[in-house]
């Protein structure tokens, strides 16, 4: 396949479907391609001929001259396949389909969808589209769609978008809220060109700053978190999500099965790819300018400057709301601000500069603020004027923060009465917002961004001592050829799996007689342990072991385990005189701890998914887990670790002695790599895995696998 | 005390501090008063004299000739008292303070504040501020204050605050979202007039359809609730009540104490008062509108109608994590939408119209979703237009709407394409955003305030079955004297206070000899019991009583207790020759169940606030608990059953037996009457309480109760 680049910088365009009739997109098409600026060739095609914007309108594709890098169909459906023929003929290696008429209007258009795409793999052909509105590349500048809006300003912000009429809306934000577009992207049915492919070319483009998503889903989930994570080292990238609540939760079996929506693979995604996500519309392009205009933000650090109490309280509160903290100001800083502010105003963070404040008392305390090392952002808030107008505000605070080298936002709080200071602070790339919230939740956004800039993005080194071809062998011999749905292993074979990948459960071994008993409970430290052995019958015919005598438990030395096999024995036969007795299970007793659930589960789109959390059969009802995707690199194991009650006691918490959290960790870490390797495994999950003291260790005490069908 | 009738409508009123300086706030304040067209006296008082507005300025406030109700005071802080106590001599018997340099700029103030407050008892008048704003009434109409805005429209939406700052802004707001002001009431510094007393007399008047309140505290928290219960049964009460993370948890002893914050007990108190709380200033008015303009929502079933795939599924996604539902259209809506919009369109909800709709189709397609019954409120979705205006399509519904008894709320997306849509909603009264997830959390609101009109605000039926009189005498009996703290209750006293009040808990009797705890088993139920009985050993000496054979399990029969009396005996003396011995412990063996915590803990504002969850010690970790205020209403019992995991879990899950869930609710009722009846009890704790299998009843295993000072 050829690279994108025809679409993203053409030589020169043809448009198929030009009109001459000024209400059909075709003209609309045609007009901004003449009166974009655009410095290639433009040619138009339709069969009716004709001229329009003093060029002749060709009949035919194959006649147009050279350059011609980039189609922009605009036909009815019917007739794009054709038309999408001739272009592969003509050689040329990329098309916008704008038409609608496809795959969104049912079966006859997916038809003609994938026609289209048969073509363009035969000539080597791009697609994007069908049913999109285009691209506009602000700085270049090249406008292919049939937007109306000429006014567009060349901005930091690229936006793509799977939803044609978000791009217009878009716009419109843009105008209103003082930012420009760098690209806007429409990707439409995405039959060829997806929403992965085109971010590394977005963000090579030297304009943007900011890259703004809306997605519907994505094309290919692996695929997706590669490009994005490469790109977002760079540049953020913002996303908006939609169709969370449409989305279902999968039939369960284990927990983590139950537990893990395909939603929740989204967000582990975003994550692990460092995606940005906005929980709403507004948030999308409030965040947008922030990250596109701020410097980058070295803390979570904020100080707040206000001249009203009241909203430097609002403000206090939406900084605490969205995880950051209130800066704690030096005595330099105070005793500066105490010099140009009257003795009632509040030199603490929140400053409180009063009603009275001047422009000039708002300058000199920003830069105070600006000046603290412990500051790390600044939130400056203006309402409506008691003495000063927002503009004069505006007008004394700008050239203070022409080269500052940290995040300030602004809170102009009303309408109409701070009307007169958005625009200063648009030109100062300086991101405003109406209410205090916003600000504070933009300072949010430049965190999170931060916070994934400094992460690894690797996993860990894997591990070496483990045994990938047993385990090969063992799925082999287990995976189910012609079922519908996968197979759960049976015990032993999950035991091999586990040893292979050196995550521990509790050994055990099958004594025929009271001698070998001892020699197993010997060989399992019996003298070491405090707990001593447990001792089980092994007969397929006894269900309830306890009550029969069957179980013995805390036998703590040679004697007591001999004379506990020949028990066992006895109160079986005693109880059940015909049963076929296989032997007796020693076991170590396994110390009390804390217990935890880790499982994965394969997720369609991005595959193995994570589970970690509390344990035991609540887990649904408790919710206590968190989710990431294999495989985990250090930050999301913490995540998972951090971001559960479970996580965080391990700890220790009141009388509950801290648990071997490292020891929980590696078998987080075993565990996703377990799934990793291995696609065929579709679910696993341990339930419990029981956590010892600090240094001793962690014990699976119930592990379920399941292996999915060939594919 | 007099009513506040005199500050709601004042047959004249006094300008104290009037000028004729245009710089001074006492010029604005004159201003406004003479042309806001209130229609009584309106007198000015200056020692300089002179005249301003056509009327000659009195000297003195004693030369003023009736009537005059209100006086307005705004003079240097220092010479307030003595104008004040002018103002009473002269028999007015309301003033409001405008003036600052009270309490808020430190000590000297608050004892000037403290002389007003003296002087104003002394003469029965009543005060509002000092350091506020004033009152603004759009209907009668009155202007008190100094602000420059002087064409706020009349309108629907009460706004009382307690900061300045925020009137200006509400006014702001007012004037670019359309929406009007009834009353504009600014607190200041509540001397005397506190938010809570002002809620009955301006949700009285006949303009106002919502009360918006903005909080830093409320003065007297009971008082508070009273009055908003009261208000709010006829008419919406919304609050943004800031300082949330200002507020410090209290010293942890038991869990609830350490769990029950004072945010948790404003949460607890709006929730008992039916106050609809935004989380954000921009969700207070956008609530606001709705809940003034729309008529009341009968259910959460919302149908969406769009022109735009995508923005359908955000709207669609709003409605979910708002919680509310998307309806299910009958098959006559579905089939009617079929004859009006093309084939590709999908008539599910949400309705797409696809891109081509015409303002008719939006008319059509509206009025039949009106029209259906499963339909309990419509969301509209207008984005920039692809075919027709923003304004085209509002000027085609507007008329569809006019008498509508569903509420509609439009989401007028975009910004500068959609502005000319933005009035004509206006003036019919029909809340627009700009964004389909605000539009969304408005309908969220109104359905909060449905299910509060609908529910019950009084407790059910107390218990009778009580002993008032024994719990007295023993608070008395154990009330600290003379300690900065309270005292937790020995356990014998506690039982009695759960016996008078039937919280049960396990009972026990201390048997002397062999043949007394056989008597005492067959009293608790011995031969019915299949778990059998308990003994313990009761002595001072002995601390782990399990350890040297002090207690003895499941003893199901007569023998076994009268040999486990004597064996006990036997195992304490023989591991502590000289050990005094009070006697044997004989209670019945509690069967296994689920478990819980109940607690209460006095809250300074709000009086017993009661916590519910998931008990055992990793109470605050799992914070699986939710807080209400008593005394509990149904509704707030459901309210923490629902809200927690081990509430819903009562009614079973898995292979969890449904427990107990009405002898759970009846003691938690009985809990809050009990720290309802005695505010001497601060703190009290069951922990855990056992709750059995469905009909079997529930024991309190441990239970802690803290009395407070006597005060």
């Amino acid at each position: 396949m050829n690279s994108l680049k025809s679409f993203f910088s053409p030589r020169g365009v043809v448009l198929i479907g030009a009109s001459q009739d000024t209400a059909k997109l075709g003209y609309a098409v045609a007009h901004n391609l003449v009166n974009c600026g655009y410095q290639g060739a433009v040619h138009f095609v339709n069969p009716k001929g004709g001229s329009l914007f003093g060029r002749s309108i060709y009949s035919r594709v194959c006649e147009i001259p050279d350059p011609v890098d980039l189609a922009i169909i605009l036909l009815p459906a019917s007739i794009v396949p054709n038309n999408l023929k001739e272009c592969g003929e003509r050689g040329i290696p990329a098309a916008i389909i704008s038409s609608g008429g496809f795959r969104e209007t049912g079966a006859e258009g997916a038809i003609l969808e994938a026609e289209c795409l048969k073509i363009a793999r035969q000539y080597g052909l791009r697609l994007i589209g069908p049913n999109c509105v285009g691209l506009i590349d602000t700085h270049q500048p090249l406008n292919t769609t049939f937007l109306p809006h000429t006014n567009l300003p060349p901005g930091e912000i690229a936006f793509i978008s799977q939803s044609g009429a978000i791009c217009d809306i878009a716009i419109d934000w843009a105008l209103s809220q003082g930012f420009g577009l760098s690209w806007l992207v429409s990707l439409g049915n995405q039959v060829d060109v997806s929403e992965s492919e085109v971010l590394p070319p977005v963000a090579a483009d030297p304009y943007t700053r900011v890259l703004v998503l809306y997605l519907e889903g994505v094309q290919e989930g692996r695929q997706f978190i590669e490009k994005a994570q490469q790109v977002s080292r760079q540049k953020p990238v913002l996303v908006l999500k939609v169709g969370k609540f449409s989305a279902g939760q999968r039939a369960a079996v284990s927990h983590t099965g139950a537990l893990a929506g395909q939603e929740t693979a989204y967000e582990a995604a975003f994550r692990k790819a460092g995606v940005i996500r906005a929980d709403t519309t507004e948030e999308l392009f409030d965040w947008a300018r922030a990250l596109a205009w701020c410097p980058p933000i070295q803390g979570s650090s904020i100080a707040i400057l206000t001249n009203a109490g009241g909203l430097g309280v609002i403000a206090a509160d939406a900084v605490e709301s969205n995880r950051l903290k209130l800066a704690e100001l030096t005595g330099e800083t105070r005793s500066g601000l105490r010099a140009v502010l009257p003795p009632a105003a509040s030199t603490n963070n929140p400053v409180d500069m009063l009603g009275s404040a001047t422009p000039e008392q708002y300058a000199t305390c920003l830069k105070l603020l600006l000046e603290d090392p412990g500051v790390n952002a600044l939130l400056v808030i203006i309402p409506p004027p008691p003495v000063k107008t927002a503009q004069e505000i505006a007008q004394a605070i700008i050239p203070v923060l022409e080269n500052r080298q940290k995040p300030v936002v602004v809170a102009l709080i009303g309408d109409q009465s701070v009307q007169a200071a958005v625009k200063p602070f648009h030109l100062a790339r300086i991101p405003e917002y109406r209410y205090p919230e916003k600000a504070a939740s933009a300072l949010a956004a430049l965190v999170k961004y931060a916070r994934f800039q400094t992460g690894t993005i690797s996993p860990a080194d894997l591990f070496k001592d483990i045994h990938r071809d047993r385990v090969q062998e063992l799925l082999n011999q287990y995976s189910p050829e012609n079922k519908d749905s996968g197979d759960w292993l049976p015990q032993n074979a999950i035991e091999e799996i586990l040893t292979a990948y050196k995550i521990p459960f509790p050994p055990a071994y099958l004594a025929k007689s009271a001698k070998e008993a001892v020699e197993f409970a010997n060989q399992l430290g019996l003298d070491q342990s405090p707990w001593g052995m447990v001792l089980k019958i092994v007969s397929p015919e006894i269900l309830h072991k306890s009550d029969i005598g069957g179980v013995l438990l805390n036998l703590k030395d040679a004697q007591s385990v001999e004379k506990g096999f020949d028990q066992i024995i006895q109160n079986v036969l005693s109880a059940h005189p015909h049963a076929a007795i296989q032997g007796v299970l020693v076991q170590p007793v396994i110390p009390p701890g804390q217990e935890v659930i880790m499982g994965a589960v394969r997720d369609a789109q991005f595959g193995p998914l994570v589970m970690f959390g509390s344990g035991g059969v609540e887990v649904e009802g408790l919710k206590d887990v968190a989710f990431a995707l294999a495989p985990l690199v250090p930050q999301e194991t913490e995540y998972l670790l951090e971001n559960t009650w479970a996580g965080r006691k391990l700890q220790g918490y009141r009388n509950l002695p801290p648990a071997d959290r490292s020891a929980v960790v590696e078998v987080l870490s075993r565990l996703s790599q377990l799934v990793w390797d291995f696609p065929a495994i579709s679910e696993i999950e341990i339930n419990p895995l029981r956590v010892l003291k600090e240094g001793m260790g962690v014990f699976a005490l119930d592990v379920r696998l399941k292996v999915q069908n060939k594919v």
